[in-house]
């Protein structure tokens, strides 16, 4: 049942591949995502990677249950429609079913609930959409298809940490040279080591839970100084308590010496954000009037962002 | 920052209650369900309740991280078309997001790719869905129309385990009589109680985490003794280890005093279920013929289960 215990040595990549086994599709989806970029650089277009969701941890490996991060993937998927705006390509690393570009828009409506009954004929005839239940749906469509027949979005799932951890590597191996990260997803900082993890559905009978979790490797490390160095990066710090927020986010730029946090509270994410770096300190805010006309705060953080690789990129 | 622990006199109820905080809305869930129950009843109609999806056990109380089970709602949303293609009504009680009867079919569907491009005309005009992306479609919508015309689906949703339980006891007081209860949804066996949960997101700063869960009141037992004495009540039972499930689905049946229990073993659960009762084990199989031609293993469970319950009503 358990494994043997991984030997000491680690490599530079924090013992990545010791710990977490490497998804069979990993060199496709580096292949894929090194193509996309080479595609859309020759053509002078930047690109950037964005991650999206939360990550699943297994506490067996039979799974059936499993430790998460909340995160409905809004931030990383409204993020990328105003990067696909200011002319990206977008590499999609995103949580399965966790919120898509364009698509959540409608995350809320139940598809059967808008098609127009009076239009169901006998089985044949045409099904048409209610445009009410589905507000600006031509316009939107019609963005989701531009953006598709050009190319310019590129789709990568992932589920569990141990995919993210190996299919971000990927893409940063895949990206080296001047793309940007936009490292919006929730991942976990605790796992269960496979040699540690019972094979079969924990037993309820045995009595309460006793959950021993490790530290999970932070991958910006060796993204920043060995995979990316020339990589524009920016992280995501969300605390639920303010007090903390901007000495976490400092302390993020000192470790790991990448170019940005954006610093978030959980109450307070979709209407207020510090954007740090080294030498500033950004408050980005909607005003009342500016929520109810549904500008979205991603708007403000991806052209601050943009603007910031634009400098970064006239620099190197 | 920690509440003080509750007093150790439990209720009926295993200190529901002291344990976990009544949602707002339970009340008015509770008269919703019991004027269903009512209007249906008297038209002769005979009303399950089913549960389904799985349940988010949060580890922080502004929740960042939280513990779940697996379910994708798949089982308890096609059993609820079954049901009611059985002429029963049925209050579905199901996690927020998880598979929803009829729209489950289209789960995979980007709904954007699902709509024509050709149909888009400049910001005004007809949209229309193309059938080759949603099998079925126009059938499904008819029928889907038909149900929700005739309001024989309740819906009710719960997000985490507080919710589910405080939200299964309205139910069970809202239908004591003669109802069906078809509890497929994955309840955590483990929770947190408020008074040890920490306010603020755990800091992985602080090293590695030990989590330290208490074990989750079984709601069968009141149900089966206090609320619902009268009603005709399965339990599902999922394992990954086939050698002990079983005896694991007797003991349950021997501990609760319930109808039946639906034995499963994750990773065949989709051709292959027993029904375990007081007397009586049948086992329900589909072959491989029927796997392609895409017959579902819940409608033979549901057959096997109306049956059971008119035979049950006979007897009372």
């Amino acid at each position: 049942m358990a494994h043997s215990e991984p030997s000491a040595s680690k490599a530079v990549d924090g013992g990545l591949s010791e710990e977490f086994a490497v998804p069979t599709h990993a060199e496709d989806v580096r292949k894929l995502m090194a193509e996309f970029a080479e595609h859309h650089g020759s053509a002078g277009r930047r690109v950037v990677l964005i991650t999206s969701g939360g990550t699943k941890v297994p506490l067996e490996s039979r799974t059936v249950r499993f430790l998460d991060n909340f995160s409905s993937g809004r931030r990383g998927a409204s993020s990328a429609e105003y990067f696909l705006d200011s002319g990206y390509a977008v590499i999609f690393l995103h949580r399965h079913r966790s919120l898509y570009p364009y698509t959540r828009l409608y995350a809320g409506v139940n598809l059967l609930d808008s098609l127009q009954s009076e239009s169901v004929k006998e089985d044949a005839g045409q099904i048409l959409v209610d445009q009410n239940a589905l507000p600006n749906i031509a316009k939107v469509l019609k963005r989701y298809q531009a953006v598709k027949a050009a190319g310019l979005l590129l789709p990568v799932e992932f589920n569990t940490l141990s995919e993210y951890l190996h299919l971000l590597k990927a893409a940063a191996q895949a990206l080296s040279s001047i793309a940007m990260f936009y490292l919006a997803a929730a991942v976990s900082d605790f796992y269960i080591p496979a040699y540690e993890m019972p094979e079969h559905k924990i037993q309820s009978s045995n009595g309460p839970l006793q959950i021993s979790m490790k530290m999970v490797p932070k991958m910006l490390s060796p993204l920043v100084k060995d995979w990316a160095p020339k990589a524009f990066v920016i992280s995501f710090k969300l605390e639920t308590d303010p007090s903390i927020l901007l000495e976490r986010a400092r302390r993020a730029l000192e470790t790991y010496n990448h170019q940005a946090v954006v610093a978030n509270v959980l109450d307070t994410r979709r209407g207020y954000v510090v954007v740090v770096t080294k030498d500033t300190q950004q408050e980005l805010v909607l005003t009342d009037e500016e929520v109810q006309e549904e500008v979205e705060i991603e708007d403000r953080i991806v052209s601050n962002l943009t603007a910031a690789h634009s400098q970064f990129m006239s620099q190197v």
